[in-house]
């Protein structure tokens, strides 16, 4: 079998991320970056990869066996992968968990027919956090899930301080609370609030002018995003916003704490500490794309999601090799 | 679709954890226990559910869609998973590690030529650990893979304790050394020799008149099982042993520890304590056996293993739902 060969639609840090990624798999190769921009604007990081217009998808013509869609789940996914679906086998990392159901009935209506087999919603959250959750559901049938975020920095809050007038720039954390993480570990099964789970911790940078407390108050105020946490604010120059928070990191905690049917305990944590959101998550979509291509010569049509994909397709090792060295 | 119906053949400490695991899942119903003994002579916790003599099995006609076969990994499955695969579908947990390509084999071929789904080496080692490994390994090819295990009691080193002249009981726990753990944290990637990563804690009962000093020093020379590790040997009385020893808890580490193509450091832990080992690995084992009832109907034949197995086929819960609220 020939490698697999990929298809990026969109350069940004996700982009960028799965042409990295593509580099520490020898059995895949990326075939271009394909870009809605003018293409001659667009400079990657491989220089034998070529960039091209998105208008280049068109038809289906081109040589790819999966085109991993590297847009936003606001606008871009809802839109680009049912429409891709009608040529190419694609992944998405889609992460509007409420609008899933929806999204998951357009892609699998255009994939049903057009043959071709498309994964949404892929990555860490959802993603490998989901497979965890499932399978602590399926195993402690009695117990509670709980599922924690961070360190890291939340884009849509950072994006929401940013809107707040008076702000030039702004990054949120998202801070898991140890002594809640503790608490689950112990086996209490707590109900734990919002405010109880995780804190926000925001950098911001003012405008020339602006009035620090009417930003903060708006900030810890806001609902939805921080009236519910403990917030802190920090206001800091966009120099020292550019040098301590530009890096992407994240992660988080999925526990299932249960007990078995004569009443032992049991307790299974997953963990991610990752110092790159975005190249985390695209070492786990480059991954998937592997095992879509193989759901496509298999002749598995429609939408999937993480959940449906037997974890050998994954690997580039056959099962003879995984059964020896790996279980 | 009715009940998911079951048969337990052997009821030692797996075969009590099927039977309470089974209470936890509305969808999965015990048929009988089998076992080789006199059937009158086995008293199980369930009144409902009768207990047949393992001759019951022969040909095929017992009413069961899935037959989880509790013996040992020594003697009975190489034999019993072969031998009952020729009539139903079957799971076992299978943990001799270095075994597994020729138990695969044998099992396969018999699975192959009846038709049935059969599931070995199913669990949390092998089995949730080593999907763990697995999917560490897709996800960040460049990389280090580390288990741990324990706090929990080792059957196979308590038996080798046991074995000596002068050991009236014993019980041998496997104990992960957190400086290790900590290390592995660090994104380090250390190289760990066995002496680091676990420290063994005897508990043992002398017979009358032994010799303490020459039993310790049997126990921490034991090639093997013992020389390579900093070992304690406490000596107790049998009320004791039995008092705060009894329980059988276990549980570990499987840690992934690598970096993007960029140099971006990520961590992948998943982390298991169980305050029953039996009654974890029986709760895994039924979640398995609905998913081999459902590759079963589906005429999925053949041997397979949790690499194989699509999460989603664990769940009782549908696709949609699934999406809607685990995903």
């Amino acid at each position: 079998m020939g490698k697999t060969r990929l298809g990026i639609l969109g350069y940004g840090n996700l982009g960028r991320g799965v042409e990295l990624a593509v580099r520490q798999n020898d059995d895949i190769e990326l075939v271009a970056v394909y870009t809605r921009r003018d293409p001659s604007s667009v400079s990657i990081a491989t220089e034998s990869v070529e960039v091209k217009s998105a208008e280049a998808l068109e038809g289906g013509a081109e040589p790819i066996d999966v085109l991993v869609l590297c847009g936003g789940s606001a606008t871009d996914l809802p839109k680009q992968t049912p429409y891709y679906a009608q040529w190419y086998n694609v992944v998405d990392s889609f992460d509007t968990h409420a609008k899933i159901p929806e999204h998951f009935a357009a892609v699998d209506a255009a994939a049903q027919a057009s043959g071709k087999t498309a994964l949404i919603s892929c990555g860490w959250d959802p993603g490998l956090f989901s497979l965890n959750r499932l399978m602590g559901n399926c195993f402690l049938p009695d117990g509670a899930d709980y599922t924690f975020w961070g360190k890291g920095i939340s884009q849509g809050h950072s994006d929401a301080v940013r809107r707040i007038e008076g702000v030039a720039d702004a990054k949120q954390y998202t801070i898991p609370i140890e002594s809640a993480l503790e608490a689950v570990r112990s086996g209490a099964n707590p109900e734990l609030t919002t405010r109880e789970k995780h804190l926000r911790e925001c950098f911001v940078v003012l405008e020339e002018g602006a009035d620090a407390a009417e930003v903060e108050r708006q900030i810890v105020t806001m609902p939805n995003y921080f009236s519910d946490y403990d917030t802190t604010v920090h206001f800091i120059s966009q120099e020292e916003l550019d040098r301590d928070h530009s890096a992407m990191p994240h992660g988080g905690f999925v526990l299932r704490s249960g007990q078995s049917a004569s009443g032992k305990k049991m307790l299974i944590e997953y963990s991610l500490k990752l110092d790159s959101n975005p190249e985390f998550t695209t070492c786990v979509l480059v991954a998937y794309a592997r095992a879509v291509a193989r759901m496509a010569a298999e002749g598995k049509a429609g939408a999937f999601t993480v959940f449906d994909i037997p974890p050998a397709y994954l690997s580039p090792l056959d099962g003879a090799e995984l059964r020896a060295h790996l279980l």
